[in-house]
């Protein structure tokens, strides 16, 4: 990995374009009765047309065997230190829904759920109430839970039994373990502060949450809220001001959006479909400099345990495809931010395989995007965090290093 | 990356012999017309049969997507961080014509140029003066230029329009700004220090400068000078200290003999063809452990944009081979320090081919010596800091690691 800095020093501007195509999830296992893994089996002309005319490879999200979550696999893929910026679920949930952190926020997500009269767990997702009742839970918890003075506190509906709490005021820290137990039948646990540091705002949790369960007690569903994912919010340097790349995100769920939030891109607010997101781009395409077009998916199909479902969704992506290479863009980048094998209906481990399409890139001799040709490609096997680096030198946006 | 200190610790010394053949600049890209890379289209059967009786691999000179100067590419082929130890312009000139450094010293670059009444420069390169007349010149300003007690000055000359100044002392420190503008029309810029503490440097730059320009006011031709790549001078520990290795460099240009000799190998004045280098090499091969033998022409040719004449060189180089394997090393490398395709007509970030043959190397199935061959070769895509360690294995000088 370079040292801090050392890559922004060398940043050039200009004209050229640079898109991220990141099928979420998409690398695979091969599974019995199948004729090798989700993208061997996927019918994918277009895809291996690509690979053909570029140079592949193997990509690690964080390190050989390390399974990611998205949060430190995507930053990873945009060039930031995945270990050095482990961020907390609830802050991705937060800027999923575009609300306005600051650099004195802890944030946690909420999940509401149901308890029985002695306080035991019976559903953690209290029955997955409508998005409605959640949004009046969440004005019932703002406007009567009373904090300290100088203690701003938040409580925003996302969607179904889940929520975001934010805290707000000077010297909170979010070294805090989460309260779910994540297992039915079991109580709520204590926001147990990890740290020193993170002590007086454990209290304030607790405080919270003690208020929380009084105000709650008359619901019939979600009668006690779940907290976790805690962390402090810490504000990331933008691709802008890294790397001088003027950023879109191209993203239909919440998550993926936050992310890019973070790192300062522009996102798309409403998009639905897969075919809205190659639109969006088409019409997108003068006003940014790079774009990162994320498909969910096939990361949703594997999580599913269902390859076959996985593999139409990679065919129906690589229709698509054309829509981008007609755009002509100086850098195509094609890969995933992590394995999530059908086979294991989750992430796991296994290195990504990638396409880079350029001018100026050294064409290998792989013809197929997969996991099994991709090894012979000549990116060879790296860290994802390798990827933004080669993707600006294939742009011209790197000047030389030293004399 | 190994530890500081810990190669050092594995060293054992003996009679092996290791030769890099290191062809500058040779990686390259195809081009419209040719069939494949400048290495691709070579004829060259030597170089193919060694690759088919060794190891070979694909070595990335900093890290993927960086493209290095000769300083840091070189530094990393001989086992030195190539991150922390960016030289300067300057130190790399004053090498090169064999100054004397120490480490009171910083040092940059002079370009003589000319600039009209109102100061504006209008030849960066002062018509390319004589060697004579830049010796004469750097006479002068020795001769005339006072500067505050306890400084040393010195102005060295080069070639054609190129000359060296270094300013020895004590506290002096090296981060100033270049004054070169790098275009004609505009004014020479301030020596400026980008940290504190080379502010008192800085204006000693900027003492000197006022006095040159009043000194060389008669000059038709070089009457200011233009100063790049300031650096304070660092010793590094020599090769033979670190390794073993009683080192020899086989070049023709300065730079290359500086790098040599910042790094304690011993450099051979005067060799002008690559005949001449590869007859020093039988010449001093009972003398050294250590052969550094460097190409300049693949990098120039390939700096001209010219494919053909990059190929041509390649193949004369490969003619030589046998001088090479009729020694019989115990180690014999071929590789480049960075890669220049004749397309880019310049330095670029594509990793290098390498060669590695010894008795004891694991032969792959890689039988020609190219940028896609070697993709599939047993050294996988490494740093070139890697390569020292490995030659060094397969030379029978490191020892074990560990209980």
């Amino acid at each position: 990995m370079l040292p801090e800095g050392l890559l922004e020093k060398l940043i050039i501007k200009n004209d050229t374009k640079i898109v991220y195509l990141i099928l979420d999830g998409v690398g695979g296992l091969s599974l019995e009765g199948k004729e090798g893994t989700e993208l061997q089996v996927a019918h994918k002309p277009n895809m291996d047309k690509l690979a053909e005319k570029s140079i592949c490879g193997l990509l690690d999200p964080i390190d050989p065997g390390i399974t990611p979550g998205s949060g430190p696999s995507h930053f990873s893929l945009f060039g930031y230190d995945p270990l050095g910026s482990n961020i907390g679920r609830g802050i991705l949930e937060a800027s999923g829904i575009d609300f306005p952190l600051t650099s004195k926020d802890v944030v946690a997500r909420i999940n509401f759920a149901t308890i029985d009269r002695e306080g035991r767990i019976i559903d953690r997702r209290a029955g997955r109430i409508t998005t409605s009742d959640n949004e009046r839970i969440c004005a019932k918890l703002r406007d009567n839970i009373k904090l300290k003075p100088n203690i701003e506190f938040f409580v925003e509906p996302v969607k179904e039994h889940r929520a975001v709490l934010a805290f707000r005021g000077e010297g909170l820290e979010g070294d805090i373990e989460d309260t779910d137990p994540q297992k039915v039948g079991l109580f709520p646990l204590k926001p147990k502060a990890i740290n020193h540091e993170s002590e007086t705002t454990a209290k304030l949790v607790s405080d919270f949450l003690s208020q929380a369960r009084s105000i709650l007690a008359d619901e019939k569903k979600a009668n006690m809220i779940l907290l976790r994912g805690f962390a402090k919010h810490r504000v990331y340097p933008s691709m802008e001001k890294r790397f001088g790349l003027k950023s879109l995100a191209i993203a239909t769920y919440p998550m993926y959006k936050g992310i890019a939030r973070l790192l300062g891109m522009a996102v798309i607010p409403s998009l639905i479909t897969i075919e809205d997101e190659f639109k969006a781009l088409k019409e997108q395409y003068n006003n940014y400099d790079f774009f990162y077009l994320h498909i969910k998916q096939t990361d949703s199909r594997g999580e599913d345990g269902d390859f076959d479902a996985k593999v139409k969704v990679i065919e129906e992506v690589d229709e698509f495809l054309p829509r981008i290479t007609e755009l002509n863009p100086d850098v195509l980048v094609v890969t995933g931010d992590h394995s999530t094998p059908a086979r294991l209906a989750g992430h796991s481990w296994h290195p990504l395989p990638v396409i880079l399409n350029s001018k100026f890139c050294r064409v290998d001799q792989v013809t197929r995007f997969d996991e099994i040709s991709c090894i012979q490609g000549g990116l060879g096997r790296q860290p994802s965090y390798n990827l933004m680096t080669i993707a600006l030198a294939n742009a011209g946006r790197l000047s030389k290093f030293g004399a």
